[in-house]
């Protein structure tokens, strides 16, 4: 099932996008009645996807997120992959959804696109063991997890470089019926191919990581956990439409505009 | 006017604290109509402090760090001042207020004090010039960064060592009627001195901090930026009462607990 929030004549609400026959195929939401965090129940009432703005499908008290998770990766940036995962947060204040403008931060002139796996949890846990840590997961979307990488490099912790207004695109939807142990993941920028790698390519994987989180901290419903880029990344420029493609969700797409 | 947020009989709310005459200098709470981050007024009903839980008094959506702002404290841990700030988060997880219990996390055996300056932010702001820095302040409580210092070592970025569960006391209020240039800041633990600085020793002032931080990212109200510690960090151990002092806003005490 693939759960979209969007807004519609000023009004908020979430909906699971499907085909709809009647429409000859044109994707519809069918809108949800009570919140998808809780219990809820499709209602029935459809309204067409190009109809609505699609908004960031979870609004996370905080993103936890992991570096040099994919081999290649940690290695095309002179990096070992470390003994223990590298953890760092990013804030709610970065999330943008699909579709949104990312503006381009005033700190840094060598922005970075970093295509991610993103977990999204379900219910409130801490010392998830392993065989209970898909139990948590709601499910999965895209995030480009952008990156500062000229402020990371001069500041050491990544509070800035990684926490920048915008520097959390996600989206478009969550998929909740998905195995993420195997997909394909991709960016691009303008089209041209830059990031490709599969997710059985983790050093550490989503299971991994939950427990290595929740072994420190609690994790809310609607907290996201990001799991690392492939190789491949490289800077954005103002004008640039970079995407997200993982395989079993979708594309997530975003416009880098300049900063007002 | 120091701002207290408290529970009384399972209800929630807000106070100003003050010295009752009438009930010869016991403090009171004045209890708070309204919002003290929107518009609201004193009732003019009273309850005594210590009737009530006093609770965490803001709970931000963030909390950004500052690391290495006090010369002697960057030394002790043989780190120089460096050039720009070092910033981090805290998340809303990490939160407990005064007279919590804090318990001691399954990842470290080498949990530190650090007593430290919160500032509270009053209004969402970001590019905040300096000269406007204080107008976007509520007020400042005493704060706690705890540190899982061996997690730190290890693990480069600081997510787990300083987010874990309990890891940022906050109180015992929000004193809004204060010039933050130069207070007495200590730490005691079982009443025994062990960090003691002034905070015009920062490296940066409250007032760089925020230009710093707000070039990057938008601040909503009740985020909290800590402003970082002086010398004299150390080891907590279970059954230990930490107490944070900071002049002209009063005393934050926690008791280290073994985590269940």
């Amino acid at each position: 099932m693939r759960i979209a929030r969007f807004s519609i004549d000023g009004t908020v609400g979430f909906g699971v996008v499907e085909a709809d026959r009647d429409q000859g195929g044109e994707p519809v939401l069918d809108i949800i009645k009570g919140h998808p965090f809780a219990a809820f129940e499709r209602s029935g009432r459809r309204v067409p996807l190009s109809k609505v703005r699609l908004l960031p499908p979870v609004l996370p008290s905080k993103i936890v997120a992991v570096a040099r998770n994919y081999r290649e990766h940690a290695a095309e940036l002179g990096n070992a992959v470390p003994d223990v995962p590298v953890t760092f947060f990013k804030p709610s204040t970065s999330v943008v959804g699909h579709g949104d403008p990312v503006a381009y931060p005033r700190i840094s002139s060598d922005v970075h696109h970093e295509a991610e796996l993103a977990v999204v949890i379900g219910r409130l846990c801490r010392d998830v063991p392993r065989e209970r840590a898909r139990d948590v997961i709601l499910g999965y979307t895209c995030a480009n997890d952008l990156t500062a990488r000229d402020v990371q490099r001069r500041e050491g912790q990544w509070a800035r470089a990684k926490g920048f207004d915008h520097s959390c695109p996600l989206g478009p939807w969550i998929e909740t019926d998905l195995d993420p142990a195997d997909l394909a993941i991709m960016c691009t920028v303008n089209g041209e191919q830059r990031q490709l790698g599969r997710t059985s390519e983790m050093v550490r994987t989503v299971e991994d990581l939950i427990v290595h989180v929740t072994e420190s901290m609690t994790l809310l419903p609607q907290d996201v956990i990001l799991t690392g880029t492939p190789a491949g990344v490289g800077p954005l420029h103002v004008g640039d439409e970079v995407a997200v493609t993982i395989e079993g969700i979708g594309t997530l797409t975003n416009k880098v505009v300049k900063r007002d």
